[in-house]
């Protein structure tokens, strides 16, 4: 990367000093308008942050509730063991209820937990202290070297000069950085290939541009942000090379559960004969599903739909339908980029040899 | 319609009382929040609603052009021919200074200049006025009988218990009253046929939220909204047996010009297999072009995607890209439902036969 590059860029979050340190996260609530970083000294504020939303991304959430741990157990060194690993249940407690659904933060919490416990009754509390805040940073690390794994495989699949599209936000903003799918391009952007990218606004909550088209263009990418419906006129013109999106979820036949308008992407993808590759770390993948219909589709707030923009843009009482996510099935699907490889083609032959059975 | 559909009902525009009337609009900026009809007992309050969008829709403009005139000529019968002559040229030059492009705007105006000149030095002026009124009705009635005929032939398309996906708004409030798109809806539904409707919000301007699940839902229809990148996963559930828009110019080959994103539901009707149909009337066919190709398409301001609704939701000078418009081809378009019955298939020689060489 170049130094200008350097000099626009920004961390999804940090923790700054030692164990008496803190964590500092890039506020997204207040993106793409406003730059500004959240100090979080106490567990009450990253609490806060990770309930509305300044941080989100469950890779991201993971990482912040680890560093959560070290800050709620902050002066704690003075206490009794008991006392300390009292204080430690109710801080990964405590941080657990901050969001109900993300999967990352109770594994993130988990193995914070299990680090101290490993180490219970051997070493001196400020040494477990700052054994913990190794833990969670080595979790910061695993998740970048994960990123950085699934960059590196899906960069090959791109070419200098091709335009891509992309759909909600996998990116930097939702992981510790570099993200999932938008890994991918950068990793290309690395290598020297110039890329056209294509950000769905990704309605209704706006992700792509308020996130995606942020992040890609502070990081000197050629964005062009569109509204969901014009992807296919965007793939008519011939514009588009390849599609790469995220996953929230991936059955082991390879169908894949992403945000809402993934699938339709996907199909258009298909009728302009347009490769269309997932993104996603192997812990993405549910092998205990056999295809996608096991998926729940999570129905969310009408409002998000009627009154997205702060004013009431619907007729008052309509009915709305409002799914977050929807699936893509595997025949759609050109190859799903982990950090283990490319799969393709996408089959539970190919994800079975991978990801494991 | 049973009375309650008739107590709820609305009206796009209408002229009330005699040649001293005055014409009254539903103001469609307030909506859907707000129904309040503007009276308009002057040339300038009407130029100023055409100009502000609170009357919109080519055919619902034309009408209210026609109207103008009467409302421009209003105490004119005092004249002498020669004045009255030159007071009509100047209002028709006014009025058509009001929106540049809408074609029916400049057709509307013509038809009453030339009632006008057929008359002169024949009758009193008051009998002239009276007859301009009456020309002003003749449009107004064409364009409603037309609609109607349009939702007569189309409804035979629909089955009881359909469900129905619409984009954009071809309905009542862009035309005299019925629409086009939505004509073929009114009808069915006049049938007796229960339909269930999903209504694309239609960024980056939201007519089908603000403007089409409105009118629908004033009409005792079943509708459900969801933003555009949804409709893919309605058709995956098996929700839509067919696709209803309208268009804003056909080429002879039937390739339709829509609202940007009409093209990519016709994509994800084809592969769901649900027939995708185009209601519009006989004058949106351009017979001078041989495919959709020749169909310039507009791009708009990127404030509607970057700034839409008042709220900045997109990073400060980020590249966009707003058609208005796009293509959808003649292979993926079921039947073209027009007034004088249905083409389909849709291709040169159909076309040629219901539409003239």
């Amino acid at each position: 990367m170049n130094s200008s590059v350097v000099d626009s860029d920004f961390y999804t979050l940090r923790w700054v000093g030692d164990v008496d340190g803190r964590l500092e996260l890039l506020d997204q609530t207040l993106l793409p308008v406003e730059v500004k970083y959240l100090p979080c000294d106490d567990v009450d504020t990253l609490f806060e942050a990770i309930r509305s939303l300044r941080v989100r991304g469950a890779p991201a959430i993971g990482v912040a509730a680890a560093y959560g741990v070290c800050l709620g157990l902050r002066g704690s060194q003075d206490r009794t063991e008991s006392d300390f690993f009292f204080k430690l249940d109710e801080v990964c407690r405590y941080l657990a209820a901050s969001r109900p659904t993300a999967v990352n933060l109770f594994w993130a919490l988990d193995r914070m937990r299990q680090a101290a416990e490993l180490q219970r009754g051997l070493v001196p509390l400020e040494v477990l202290q700052a054994m913990l805040l190794d833990e969670a940073r080595r979790i910061h690390e695993e998740d970048a070297a994960m990123c950085r794994a699934i960059g590196a495989h899906g960069a090959k699949l791109l070419n200098d000069g091709d335009g891509v599209l992309t759909h909600c936000n996998a990116g930097a903003l939702a992981t510790s950085e570099y993200g999932t799918a938008l890994a991918v391009l950068y990793a290309a952007q690395e290598q020297g290939k110039r890329l056209q990218v294509f950000v769905d606004e990704t309605r209704p909550l706006l992700q792509g541009s308020r996130l995606t088209a942020w992040e890609l263009d502070r990081r000197g990418f050629d964005v062009t942000l569109i509204c969901d419906n014009m992807a296919a006129q965007v793939m008519r013109e011939g514009r588009v090379q390849a599609v790469v999106v995220g996953a929230d979820r991936i059955a082991s036949n390879g169908d894949a559960a992403n945000k809402i308008g993934t699938y339709g992407v996907a199909c258009l993808a298909k009728m302009h004969e347009v490769p269309f590759y997932v993104a996603a770390p192997s812990s993405t993948f549910d092998l205990s599903l056999t295809d996608g219909f096991g998926i729940p589709i999570e129905e969310r707030d009408p409002r998000e739909i009627t009154h997205g923009f702060g004013k009431q843009t619907a007729p008052t009482g309509v009915k709305v339908y409002n799914p977050a996510f929807d699936v893509t099935p595997a025949k759609l699907i050109r190859g799903i980029i982990c950090e283990r490889g490319v799969i393709s083609p996408v089959d539970a032959d190919g994800i079975g040899r991978l990801i494991g059975s």
